[in-house]
């Protein structure tokens, strides 16, 4: 299965990615100080920079951004040669070779800052983490280019972890998931079985205490029960995704149905009960955490990007285990919302926390918080997003005996055996995509096309002609020739959307949403003098979409009807999407508004 | 002026304060190792606790836990002597002389953690604030029991600081503001000028950016502007409010109205746009801070008890400077309602935060949030709460050449001069206070009573009739006799609460409030098979008020008419004194009920 994404939404993301966002990400690793870390690792004279503060609290896994934005460029580089970025990557990998010690261990702050000891603080320490991401670059490199130098590095160090923690040694889990996933992963790119072994030795260790409680408690990280047990998500939001990406990655390569129920549980769960209309998760600042059921407050939604990232990751895994479409559906809403507003539109600047309302008339922020930053003390989350897009070809669509399933609408073609596909479309402003069948072999096979659950009403037309058909999954079986084309066509609508009874934050409110996208009032699209807090919505009048290229090429606004005290009844606020919020600096916005 | 609160509603508080609350005080100083890290300064042996995580973050404030206990004692054993609380003190006040080193200075955190330097890290050392505390134990010492061995330690202390720090040295400030009103307070009770000037001269070299930004920026400890100049409150609540109190009290003793001006400024902008209907302040859990204007969730509320203690502090130092009722009202709202929260029924547990909402259903809390706890690491609220209660008949009333002026009603006895008053109340649960005129000379004099902002009719009965008054102040100004009586009857009837429009978080909600008193509905309370999250408020039907001996003796509860899906139109719920949550367990608790 091979994807190219060629036109379109996410062919002009992959192409800011790639020429803006990616280095401008190498530019902020040297800025920052975390290439000389590793440096100061091999030997190197300098001055660390864990950003601690003078509370003694440093940040122990900037390593970690240098493997993600590696990974980043092993996508990017197998896609098409870029000669300076293929610079830029050497340099880094070369740092990070010299900073590996002999015996496979590599981590700059214990190197540099904690007399070199590996491993004597796993709940704070990220050092299984990091391992995790220098494999996910090293697996990166490898695949898309043939490129071992990374995956030699990153099984080393993986080799380092087996040898102190594998069966028969010491019991001990890292206070921030990640490695898990990145061990199964390794096994399937080299075929060896000793790195999924590890990786289920960690999930079973996971949830007996040995992380103890320390500030935030043992759900904190997951270690308050086992992971086949525990029936919620808890706990720092990242931490506990990145875990079950873990645990589906096991349960796949093990058949073990008790641990992918486990997580199927949770996940539901998760969307049923704490999951924000824009796909972020986690409401909690103090913590990272996820919230109590149905605590989902807009103005203080934390919603990391990388959250939000992470549950793409996991409902992609649960996608590929059970094949249901729902993952689709959530993995949509995630990208088009909760996941591209961590990213400005110019590509350089970034949203840490992903809030649903920022008030015209604020307080002083903390610095990270409010505006868009151009990096981060803790930049877990730019190079992130740098990956994920590099990457977001991977997750459009799947193939198996029965055929292909396309699950991700975007203007692409798509390889597969004896299968060539092309799919058309505008999407996510307009709701057409044609699907060309361009090679296929004689065999009747499966043409699945998600149908996405907030299409109230779709039609698909093949060579037997149109019919309706649910939200979904689309299943057309027949023997397909070369020149055949599928057509579906998703009603798209603007949609008044109520939220659920129990979350208490919006009470009172409705969100505007058309297609797969969430919309956002930002004060500088309001008449003049009215205030975005006085706005009430008007529900005698209709809600109208429109052009709006002031805000990009193509983008599709919606003109809300609105009422404010002493204003006529004309009001009308121009909408844009969400994940456009916050490119014209310091505007109130919300997302839900007053009925 | 001399206040003594007898009977009543104050009187079994203070009771439990002194037979409980304090006793289990003193225990806990014990368990937790407080006393003993000041045990360590003094050169004994031990493992001191600083509760530093794994992080590094350790409190580097734990002393001020003794200090705060101590002035709490020093109240109690001035109203009446209590041999076991007395030797209790004797010990701590021995162990804190033993600390003190030969040049005046006292920190255990410096002296046994950080070499002994002090002074090295002005932002998070808490060193003038623990000194602070120390000061407001001597002066409680001293004041109610002549006895000024605290006192003397204390001015040893507030010396050290001075050479360093006063006029001509070094310009510094703390991380935490709350010496400035100890300085003051500490002039006024020596005489001695010089204190006064170093906390004039702290609060001028604040807002200068002498402490850096920080993790969360220079707003935290308020020193993003001078303190005249700040319109609005910004950072740390507990931070922002013991400033103010300083410099309310510096503004005073130098006649600054431009000081004075600012903090009002600064105050009225709060009660607008940041309190509570609880007189909570700060909801921010991250960095325990104020949060924009309006942005006031119920469930997510940190209105920590320290906060509501402070603002307490504050509106009594304006009430003081300015004479003005409104004061009086928030004093009244916090006192009943965010401050009582804090301290549970039986006395000896605790509410760090005290949120307006807690789901029935919840997940894993962080340890020291959700339910009360019979202690903390960071132990500020509980022996705040102490010294609070110890001195709370100090906030009743007041006299000056005009005559007394009662701004909180408790069933107590007032001398001042040749004046002496008895009142006589079952508030908060009845709206009638009699005040008999015990001793009284010859001349014209003013009685004021505060007819609380929550009253829509109110009347006074003196010997020249009866009369309806506003809210505001009453003042009955004659030749009083001995044996004159003037009743003040405040009508109480249940009120349905409507929260501002622009408080978000509660859009469509209303609270139950009767006389001062906040109340809520919990889960515990509710019919059987109905769900807190299931029930709104059904305005086509009274509220009524109700006894609810099982929750306390007087205490009067409401009867709240309530819909929810499925059920009959006659459901009610027993909501009860907001200040009474938490008392029975686990369960799920709201003040904003949905319309």
């Amino acid at each position: 299965m091979k994807v190219r994404i060629t036109d379109g939404f996410w062919a002009d993301r992959q192409r800011l990615n790639r020429i803006r966002t990616i280095p401008h990400g190498f530019e902020q690793l040297h800025r920052s100080g975390v290439l000389d870390n590793l440096r100061m690792a091999a030997g190197a004279e300098g001055c660390y920079q864990a950003y601690s503060d003078s509370a003694g609290t440093g940040l122990r896994f900037l390593d970690s951004d240098v493997y993600k934005w590696l990974e980043a460029v092993g996508w990017e580089l197998g896609r098409a040669p870029d000669p300076g970025l293929a610079a830029a990557a050497d340099e880094a990998i070369g740092v990070v070779a010299a900073a590996q010690r002999d015996d496979g261990y590599v981590n700059s702050y214990v190197q540099v800052l904690d007399g070199g000891k590996p491993h004597q603080n796993l709940a704070w320490g990220h050092e299984f983490y990091c391992v995790g991401h220098l494999i996910q670059a090293g697996i990166a490199w490898h695949r898309a280019l043939g490129d071992d130098r990374l995956l030699s590095i990153a099984r080393r160090a993986a080799d380092r972890v087996h040898v102190e923690f594998g069966p028969g040694g010491r019991d001990g889990v890292d206070g921030h998931p990640g490695i898990e996933m990145a061990l199964v992963e390794l096994t399937r790119e080299t075929g060896e079985r000793r790195y999924l072994d590890l990786a289920a030795r960690l999930l079973d260790l996971r949830g007996r205490g040995l992380l103890g409680a320390e500030r935030f408690g043992a759900a904190y990280w997951q270690d308050h029960e086992p992971v086949r047990q525990a029936a919620t998500v808890a706990g720092h939001a990242v931490r506990q995704l990145y875990l079950d990406c873990g645990a589906v990655d096991v349960a796949v390569e093990l058949g073990d149905a008790t641990l992918l129920a486990a997580v199927r549980r949770r996940w539901d769960d998760l969307i049923r009960t704490r999951t924000y209309l824009t796909g972020g998760m986690g409401s909690r600042h103090r913590d990272e955490a996820f919230g109590d059921p149905f605590e989902l407050p807009p103005d203080r939604a934390y919603a990391e990007t990388c959250a939000a990232i992470a549950s793409v990751m996991l409902a992609w895994r649960l996608l590929r285990a059970t094949g249901e479409a729902s993952y689709g559906d959530a993995i949509e809403r995630a990208m088009f919302n909760g996941v591209l507003s961590g990213l400005s539109l110019a590509g350089t600047a970034f949203h840490y926390t992903n809030p649903l309302q920022r008030r015209t008339s604020r307080t002083y922020e903390p610095p990270g918080y409010g505006e868009r930053a151009s990096w981060y003390p803790c930049a877990c989350c730019p190079p992130n997003l740098m990956r994920l897009l590099s990457s977001w070809e991977q997750y459009q669509a799947t193939s198996d005996g029965a055929g292909v399933r396309i699950h991700q609408y975007a203007t692409s073609d798509i390889e597969t055996g004896d299968i060539g596909l092309s799919v058309r479309t505008d999407y996510p402003w307009r709701g057409r995509v044609t699907v060309h069948i361009g090679r296929t072999h004689d065999e009747p096979w499966t043409l699945a096309l998600r149908v996405p659950v907030w299409c109230r009403s779709a039609t698909v037309t093949d060579p037997d002609g149109t019919r309706v058909v649910d939200p979904g999954a689309v299943a057309l079986t027949r023997r397909w020739r070369p020149g055949d084309t599928v057509v579906l066509d998703l009603d798209m609508p603007v949609r008044i959307t109520e939220p659920a009874p129990r979350v208490d934050a919006v009470r009172g409110c409705v969100a505007v949403e058309r297609g797969p996208i969430v919309y956002c009032v930002e004060s500088d699209d309001l008449p003049l003098a009215t205030e975005l807090e006085e706005l009430s919505w008007d529900s005698g009048r209709q809600a109208v979409a429109v052009p709006r290229p002031d805000v990009g090429a193509d983008i599709v606004g919606v003109r809300v009807p609105m009422t404010a005290p002493g204003h006529g009844d004309h009001l009308t606020a121009g909408a844009i999407p969400y994940y456009a919020w916050g490119n014209r600096g310091v505007s109130g916005m919300r997302v839900w508004i007053p009925r």
